[in-house]
């Protein structure tokens, strides 16, 4: 590249060159100086992308299914990124144990992006990250984004509700905890998958679904459907994403209200807000001390949290 | 009770005041007025329970090997906390699904004590209420408290970090993502179980399990055991109670490190502090209406949610 034709970051990421996306990744992931600046750049480039949501509890086969998917969608010429998202994970970037399998089949495909996120520590973030990872990829052009996650705790109830479709992933037999799954993930699934159907229970499982289903009406009128797969060997995929596509045609015809999106801009707005007033907070000449010494004295019982949280306040106040 | 006995509100959670113990519950989890004042009078009645976390994926049997470990320590005489946080669930309170069914067995004895804990929605919060719940048990003089998690993210692999003694629950067979979760989880572990261990693939579950141990040496020496159990068939329940009791006999002798509760201390006032700089963000007057403008504005594509955080802050400094 010569001098005359340097092209800036942005440009870079806007050609979907590689390297760029990741490196841009890792700026708002570590969220150093100039991430901030180069997400207020790449924000106006987005919303092109079909964004897949994907969560379900581990060992649902949610990899497998993920993959499975980007192959389709590769079959067709588009492009996929993927974003696994792991909070329970220390590791973060490119290989994490699970991806090794994954890279065989995926990673050396030019027209794949794989990323994982891993937990950002004490201080948060995970969620504000995975989102602006998406939003990177969807302004480098790729058509199709599945951002996948390992649990299924708050944040990624949060980051999948911040998907354009929400797929819940369910597996037979899943025994006393099935319930209590499905309460919290009911109002947030576009479509449902029961994965490993060529187990026993899967009618079982299916008719609990469809039975929660009738109770819970949505507001946008839209019945989520229950695709049944065997993502091992590839079956259903295609029932998936005819899914996918009938949930974003809903969409585009407008009867998913500007309040979702809204809803969805208010929760990013929020993350965010979070972690700067605490990385502010903390973030002061002598803060860091400060906490440690409250922490030894709440440890040691000499002190309580909330006054230890007092002491704090009136101190960066 | 007449005018001349009349009791504080301490002193009933002290006498182990089923009633009084839910309200101050209820009192943190929606941090209202004085909430702050009751923990920190609490706070120097605290440290005598053995507070046991229970983590591992939706279907691995928590709920039936928490119940089934309640029961065995009810029949020792012990009084026996039970929290159960589920930041997936919108439900709060008392009897949330899976509740019913637990209730049945243990509800009725008033020797145990049953809470669940839902989202807190998108201030957050959930942990620090959580952890806020088993210090108003442990002053309430619980013997055994046990807080058991729906999910595995972020959020609760820190409450269960925060008990004294941490449990990992897994099953055989879990397939693709069990390296995944074992990666995350690991270093959390004091006790491992292995449930419905009467299952195919317990053996393999269980060697896979042995070699990620020996990888990971811990600092203080600990090598966490591995329980097989059969929570519905009540097997292997005294040898998970006897491996807790063994952690927790190896924490008494002191080699465990004022660093860990330390680390502790600090994530609570760590969570703390976010929950208050956000709450006092915008809890301002008009900050709410600037808020959904601003995520109305972002929605439509007219700000990101950069600057949009960006104003915010503005607003309120």
């Amino acid at each position: 590249m010569s001098a005359t034709t340097k092209t800036t970051e942005l440009e870079r990421i806007l050609a979907g060159d590689a390297r760029a996306v990741a490196r841009a990744i890792s700026k708002v992931e570590d969220n150093v100086e100039g991430a901030a600046g180069l997400m207020k750049s790449i924000f106006p480039h987005t919303g092109r992308a079909t964004v897949v949501g994907v969560t379900g509890s581990p060992g649902a086969g949610k990899s497998s299914l993920v993959d499975k998917l980007a192959m389709l969608y590769r079959s067709r010429g588009e492009r996929v990124g993927i974003v696994c998202v792991d909070p329970s994970s220390p590791f973060s970037g490119g290989a994490i144990l699970g991806d090794r399998i994954r890279m065989q089949t995926l990673g050396l495909d030019p027209g794949v992006f794989i990323r994982s996120m891993a937990t950002r520590g004490h201080l948060g973030g995970l969620a504000r990250a995975s989102v602006d990872a998406v939003s990177i990829l969807d302004a480098a052009g790729f058509e199709k984004i599945i951002v996948e996650t390992v649990g299924v705790g708050q944040d990624e109830v949060e980051i999948v509700k911040a998907a354009d479709v929400s797929v819940v992933v369910l597996v037979p037999g899943m025994g006393d905890d099935v319930q209590a799954i499905k309460a919290g993930i009911m109002e947030i699934s576009d479509v449902f998958v029961i994965n490993k159907a060529d187990r026993d229970g899967v009618l079982r499982t299916e008719k609990e679904l469809e039975s929660l289903l009738t109770l819970a009406v949505r507001p946008d009128g839209w019945e989520p459907p229950i695709v049944k797969t065997v993502a091992t060997e590839s079956k259903g995929i295609d029932e998936l994403a005819a899914a996918v596509e009938r949930y974003r045609d809903f969409q585009r015809e407008g009867r998913v209200s500007l309040e979702r999106r809204a809803s969805i801009a208010r929760w990013r707005i929020l993350e965010l807000l979070r972690e700067r007033l605490l990385a502010r907070a903390v973030g002061g000449e002598g803060a860091d001390a400060q906490l440690d010494a409250l922490a030894h004295e709440v440890a040691e019982k000499r002190r309580d949290p909330y006054s230890a949280v007092d002491e704090f306040m009136d101190r960066s106040d």
